[in-house]
């Protein structure tokens, strides 16, 4: 596929920025990084004057193709993972009206999902869907898509024709919670039809380079424990990944207790069925007990935290300044259509406001995320948790050319300029990513790589290009 | 002034949404709207087939001018009233780290604002932002600016000359909680300076059918007693609104006690000052006492809710449902830049996660708000805030053409529409809506009108005019 064919050594030049570690941003300012025929990091030099310095001193990438943006107030960032989001549920964001979890499944998720036997239909939302979160700078993406076979691999194949990381789970949802017209109609089913979309989606890319298959027991209450058991079986079989949410919401806690009365908690649900491993990715996890974060933690299974969702369909604060104290692995997770937007970025602005609001009612000042924490979050703490640190997430030589070149506006008087993000000539470069960061929006992620491949620009990334 | 020359008579086709109460948005499909020569609308009219009913039926508007949407996803909405901003902080959007309110007007705020006696500077910043305002669909906006009067009069150019509706404050702050470099040097000074600013702003447009004079005392910590007291004489003198912060943050409440001893309570402070009367805006009110709302309430004067600022500053949550429940008046502010967007419709959204956490801290279902009640308080609420309940705010006859043209996406395979509203074909007009509300930004308010001029375009809008 063309996604792994090789491309042109290319050199970078310009503001890079990424995650040091948790609290801290790494500037380099007038650096340069090189990207191989293969997508991977070869170099990055800080204080180049001009992309002839790099030339002179490397011959080997004389005849490199150079980009450099073509605006004064940009930088290069690492690509955004998406930890958690539905794409079949795109059509319905925005639309939640006073629901809270368990009827907002019932009155717009499952009419939506079940819909998917329509490969037209899923192909026009699922194409829309990868173009705008390609649009939002998010280069790789955990999604959920229905029960249907034949629509989960159609979304693989489009990540794969789209250039983006994508692991894409067919949902396995066997018990009577699901209404009759749309759930799995026996556990052989479920585990057949789960299997027939692993072994499609390592068809087509085998080495899991750009699509990866992902088991994904919907949750707890959608599944019955044959069924949870049978997963984790082809989980372990196959070395997949698995995803499923927990602990998302108290009539969803009280609902589990009472399907799975011989299960101490949410997380032992998990747990004594086998679906717990450093491969599982969790969303939510709202309402955990300290008990069941040890158990999580010791199974090494990680957290997809989807701030925008939680609000919007008012299922709670997630803690997760106590969860980065005990040491859980955390990712941003857009969740749509619970959330309301397919943007990370805006995720990464809510988790901020979680956290103050969280703040708010503790009188924990420490509960406050600051920007760079949820900027990690974002990047580094998200490739964790689909298990590619040490491919992508931030800028090291041996890692993969996966990012955004941000470009912000600069103001002319009188006139509004292309975006929402108005920099005026003073800003350090901190502020900057400040004012991006709480004003941005994907007309500010002008072009986007993956692997060292574009796969998605706008009209300003023209003439970057040398 | 061009604002106020008459216009060409224009009947406007499509769909008009506003609210009818603060529980339910009117919808009229296929309705048509004519706005007289001076900007006053004349009739509504429902199920019209097309203009030439329309002008058959009223043979005095068969030369008047039409105004189609050109897009299938579109609809008209009143423009939207900003009840509290602040011009002069714009540049600072997005930029509060890690402050709260106090230490937040040390490091930001004041070295800003005192920079606004350069008036290149000032016109740069105020010309951009209310281009910014505009094209966030806001038609009425209540501005704080600095302590210079060239400066503020100058916003008030700016605002008469762009046609958008403002109430225009020269802050008044003499106490020395402001810094030396930035303060008024008496009571005296802060009075006479006020007043010229009233005079000026009369004389540009002396029927205040754009832009109209406000008192604006920062806040009670900002200013002596006798200057609160002289304001509010000048405020009586002139017949003048006022405007001011009040119970944002608890140690602004804390040093409002200490500064004020004899007061029982911030709301006290301004009541036992004569400056709470039925042409008073307090912003914020996050923190009153059941005995202070009900001064206030008795004093008639009105509360501009700040959701965004609230969360980003972490000030707390704004009890709006109980603030409605007893019969205050309210509207939506932005707070740039306490707040992080200049626009209302980020606001509307923060004001329903505002009220989700509120509902999530006290069990109480009934304290989340609803999308109809959130656009009530951005256009109707917001228009009795400052006053002009009987000319703006929603679409009746008599009242003046103050809207705003909605365009939303029309989903193509493959394609990323303009705007982040991604519409199907599928959906009703209720969902449309929705989606605006929950997804939509500047780009999806194509035209805007303040009384019946076009004050902002995009180029979706071209080929409206027919």
């Amino acid at each position: 596929m063309a996604a792994s064919a090789p491309i042109q050594k290319t050199i970078y030049l310009g503001t890079f920025v990424h995650s040091k570690s948790l609290t801290e941003l790494d500037i380099y300012e007038h650096a340069a990084i090189g990207v191989d025929e293969n997508g991977i990091i070869s170099f990055i030099e800080k204080d180049i004057a001009n992309v002839q310095d790099i030339k002179s001193q490397k011959p080997e990438w004389k005849n490199a193709k150079t980009i450099i943006p073509k605006y004064k107030n940009s930088f290069f960032f690492p690509g955004f993972i998406d930890t958690h989001t539905h794409a079949p549920q795109h059509p319905n964001t925005g639309l939640f009206g006073k629901t809270t979890l368990l009827d907002w499944l019932q009155t717009y998720t499952f009419p939506m999902e079940a819909s998917f036997t329509d490969l037209d239909r899923a192909r026009k939302i699922y194409s829309n869907f990868v173009s705008r979160t390609l649009s939002h700078g998010t280069t790789t993406a955990a999604y959920y898509a229905t029960i249907h076979v034949p629509a989960t691999n159609l979304l693989a194949d489009i990540c794969l024709k789209r250039g983006q990381r994508a692991l894409v789970g067919r949902v396995c949802m066997d018990s009577d919670l699901s209404p009759s017209y749309y759930r799995d109609a026996s556990v052989e089913s479920s585990v057949a039809d789960s299997s027939a979309c692993i072994s499609y989606i390592r068809s087509i890319d085998s080495a899991g380079e750009i699509v990866r298959p992902i088991l994904t027991p919907r949750f707890a209450p959608s599944c019955t424990s044959e069924c949870l058991r049978a997963i984790a079986d082809v989980a372990r079989e196959t070395a997949s990944f698995v995803q499923t949410h927990i602990s998302e919401n108290v009539g969803e806690i009280a609902l589990v207790k009472e399907m799975f009365p011989q299960s101490t908690s949410y997380t032992d649900v998990y747990d004594t069925h086998g679906l717990l491993t450093p491969k599982t990715i969790l969303a939510h996890a709202v309402h955990l007990s300290e008990e069941e974060r040890r158990t999580i933690r010791s199974r090494g299974s990680t957290i997809s935290h989807c701030p925008a969702s939680n609000t919007a369909i008012t299922s709670g604060l997630c803690p997760v300044r106590e969860l980065l104290d005990e040491g859980h692995t955390l990712g941003l997770g857009t969740d749509v259509s619970g959330g309301f937007s397919p943007s990370i970025l805006e995720n990464v602005r809510q988790a901020i406001w979680v956290s103050r609001h969280l703040s708010l009612q503790t009188s924990q000042e420490s509960d406050k995320l600051a920007t760079e924490e949820a900027l990690y979050l974002a990047t580094r703490g998200g490739a964790k948790v689909v298990g590619l640190e040490d491919k992508v997430g931030g800028f090291e030589v041996g890692m993969e050319w996966d990012a955004q070149m941000v470009v912000l506006g600069e103001v002319q008087e009188g006139e509004v300029v292309e975006g929402q993000v108005d920099v005026f000539g003073w800003e350090k470069t901190g502020d900057k990513i400040e004012k991006w960061v709480y004003s941005g929006d994907d007309r500010n992620t002008v072009a986007v790589w993956v692997r060292g491949r574009l796969v998605h620009t706008t009209s300003r990334y023209g003439g970057a290009d040398v």
